[in-house]
C-alpha cells in the first residue's frame, strides 16, 4: 500500500489507519500526495435537490417571520455574513434576547453531518430545521403558527405549490431550508489546492502544519475525513462558561454515563469564519485552541483519555494555525434581497 | 406650457403646479407624457461615493458588532429580505427585543429625503447613520465602543486605512454606512417604464389609477416629486398603537404647536415591499391605507386641513393600489457573505 492510498484512505474516513500513518513519522507528511476535494454532497432519497426548492429554502432561512416575534431568522444566528455563526461565543435567542448554553454552531459544511447540534440529538439536516424554530430559548414559535403565517403570504403559497405539490407544511419547512443549507458547502481552499497538486496553494509554514496535524499534534484522530471530522463525540475538558454551569452535552441524548460532557468533533473547514470556539465559545481565537490541546485540554471526570500535553513548540503553534488557515475555501454566493412580501397588499376577497 | 412640460414639472417637485394639473381634470391623464427615471442622487461634497467607501459600508451595514449586544446590525431591522425595512408594525431592539413607538422606515431611497428619520430629526444619511446604533432602545452601543471593538478587526482596520487614510473614527463608519445606503435606490419600475413610452408598463387600472392619484384622490398633493414625496411633514390623524400613548412627531424637533402629532411623507417607491404603513405602522395594507383616506383621515387635534373624504368607489380603491404597484422598481443585489473576520485568529504580537 503505498502513502497515496494511505492518506487518501484516512482523509476519507478510514480512522482505523490512523496508527499506520503515526509509524510513517511527522517527517514524511511533507511528501502528501494530492487528495480530492470534499465527495458531491449525499441527497436523502425523500428531498431530492431542486432549483426551486433551494430558492424557497433560502427565502425561509433569511424570514424572521418563523420566528414567534418575527424578528429572528435562521440567517440572524447563521448569518452568511459572520461564517454562518454569529460571532458570538453563546447564541442569544427567545423573547428577550438572552444568552444560551451553547455556540451557534455554522452551517457549513452541515450538509456532511452524521449528526446535527452540538450533542447529535437531531441526525439529518430536515430534523434539526425545525428545533430552533420552536426552542422557546431560541425563535420561539410554534410550527402550526409558522405554517398558519405562511399560508398568509401567497408568494409561499405559489412555491410550496410549485415545489412540493402542496400547501404550507411544517415538513415542506423543513425539506426547503435543509435542501438549501446543502448548498452551503465550501470549496477550493488552499489545503483543496494542494492536495490537488498545486505545490504554491500553501505556504511553507503551513505544509509544516499538516504535518504536525496528522503527526504529532495528533489533531487528526478526531478531526480526519475529507470534512475534518469523525463525526463522533469527545470530553476534552472545555471549562464551563456562560449561562450553564454544567453542560452535559451528548450525555442528554444518550443517558450514557460516558458521554458525560461530550460534544460533536465540528469540522475544521472554513474555522478562521467562525470564531469564537468549542461549543461554548470559550476561546476566542484558534490560538488558544491550540494552546489549550498543546496543555493536555481541560480537567473533566469524563475526559477523553487520547487528550493529553503536545509539547508543541510556539514556532508548531503557529505552523498548525497556518495550516487551519489554509483549511478556509469558498463559499456560494448569497443574494439577499429575496423574501416574499410581507403582505399580499389586498385583504382576502378584495 | 404643454401638458408634458406641466407633468414633468409637478414630478420634478414644482408643487406650486398642482393648480394647474388640477385644473386639467383627471381624465386628461390616461394621455400622461413619458417621465424620466429618477434623477441621480446627489452625492455630498464631503462624502464621495467610492467602490471601496461602499463595499465598507455594506459591511458595517450587516455587521451586528455595532450593536451592545453584538447581535443587531442595521440590516436587522433595515433587512434588504423585506424591503430594507422589518415587516413588523414597530421596530424591535435594544437589550430585551422590546417593542418600540415607530415603524423602521425602509432605506429604499432614502438618498433622496430632506429630512431622515420620521420627525426628521437628521437632516443627511450620515447623521442618520450614527442614531440607531446609540439609541437605548435600539443597538444600545456607544460609538466609543464600536471604534474600539472595530479597531480590533484587521480588515476593518486596512479598509478604513485604504477608504479614509485614518483609523477606525465614527465619522468615518456614518460616512461609509451613507455611501452603502446611496445605492438602495430603485429603477425601471412599469410607472418609470411607462413614463418613458412603454404604454403597456402599466395595467389599465394602474393608469386609471394614475390619474386619480393625481386628480381626485389627490395623493399627489404630499406625494410629488420624483420620489413621490413632499419631504414635508403632516398631521393625517393616525390613530395612536403600540406601546405610544401618544407621539407628537415633528413636534418632539421644532417645539412648534403647528407640528404635533406631524409624521414625514414617506416616498411610495417600492411601498408593496414595505408593509406595513404609517410611522406607527397601523394599517396591515394599501387597502386599508387607501381607504382610511377614503374617509377623510383619522381624529386628531392638529390634523392637516388638506385632509378630507374622498368618496372613491371600490373600483377606484384598487386602481390607486394598481398604480401604488406600479411604483415598485428593481434594486440592487446584495451579496451578503462579506463581513470581515469576527477575530484576527492571532493575539497581538504573536
Amino acid at each position: 500500500m503505498n502513502i497515496r492510498k494511505i492518506v487518501k484512505s484516512v482523509f476519507g474516513g478510514a480512522v482505523g489507519l490512523f496508527l499506520i500513518i503515526q509509524g510513517i513519522g511527522a517527517s514524511d507528511f511533507p511528501l502528501f500526495p494530492p487528495l480530492g476535494p470534499l465527495p458531491p454532497v449525499t441527497i436523502p432519497a425523500n428531498n431530492p435537490q431542486t432549483e426551486a426548492k433551494v430558492e424557497l429554502g433560502k427565502k425561509l432561512y433569511f424570514d424572521p417571520r418563523l420566528s414567534g416575534n418575527n424578528w429572528i431568522s435562521c440567517a440572524t444566528c447563521h448569518n452568511p455574513a459572520l461564517g454562518f455563526a454569529d460571532g458570538l461565543p453563546r447564541m442569544l435567542g427567545g423573547p428577550t434576547s438572552k444568552e444560551g448554553g451553547r455556540h451557534s454552531p455554522t452551517v457549513i459544511n452541515t450538509a456532511y453531518n452524521e449528526f446535527q447540534f452540538w450533542d447529535g440529538r437531531a441526525a439529518t439536516l430536515e430534523e434539526q430545521a425545525l428545533g430552533p424554530i420552536q426552542n422557546p430559548n431560541e425563535m420561539f414559535e410554534t410550527l402550526d403558527n409558522v405554517v398558519r403565517k405562511l399560508s398568509g403570504i401567497p408568494d409561499y403559497v405559489r412555491a410550496f405549490k410549485e415545489v412540493f405539490g402542496t400547501g404550507i407544511t411544517a415538513d415542506g419547512i423543513a425539506k426547503a431550508i435543509a435542501a438549501f443549507e446543502r448548498t452551503i458547502v465550501c470549496a477550493n481552499s488552499p489545503f483543496d489546492r494542494y492536495m490537488q497538486g498545486d505545490e504554491h496553494a500553501m505556504s511553507e509554514s503551513a505544509i509544516r502544519g499538516m504535518a504536525l496535524f496528522t503527526g504529532k499534534a495528533e489533531c487528526i484522530k478526531c478531526h480526519n475525513g475529507p470534512n475534518f471530522t469523525d463525526n463522533r463525540f469527545h470530553n476534552i475538558g472545555v471549562p464551563a462558561d456562560g449561562p450553564l454551569k454544567e453542560d452535559l452535552g451528548r450525555y442528554n441524548v444518550t443517558k450514557n454515563d460516558a458521554d458525560k460532557g461530550a460534544f460533536k468533533t465540528p469540522t475544521l473547514r472554513n474555522i478562521t469564519d467562525t470564531a469564537p470556539y468549542m461549543h461554548n465559545g470559550f476561546f476566542p481565537t484558534l490560538f488558544e485552541v491550540v494552546q489549550f490541546y498543546n496543555g493536555g485540554g481541560g480537567r473533566s471526570e469524563n475526559k477523553s483519555s487520547d487528550i493529553h500535553a503536545l509539547q508543541l513548540s510556539g514556532q508548531e503553534v503557529g505552523d498548525l494555525i497556518e495550516f487551519m488557515k489554509a483549511l478556509t475555501g469558498e463559499l456560494v454566493e448569497i443574494k439577499y434581497n429575496a423574501v416574499p412580501l410581507a403582505f399580499p397588499n389586498l385583504p382576502k376577497g378584495f
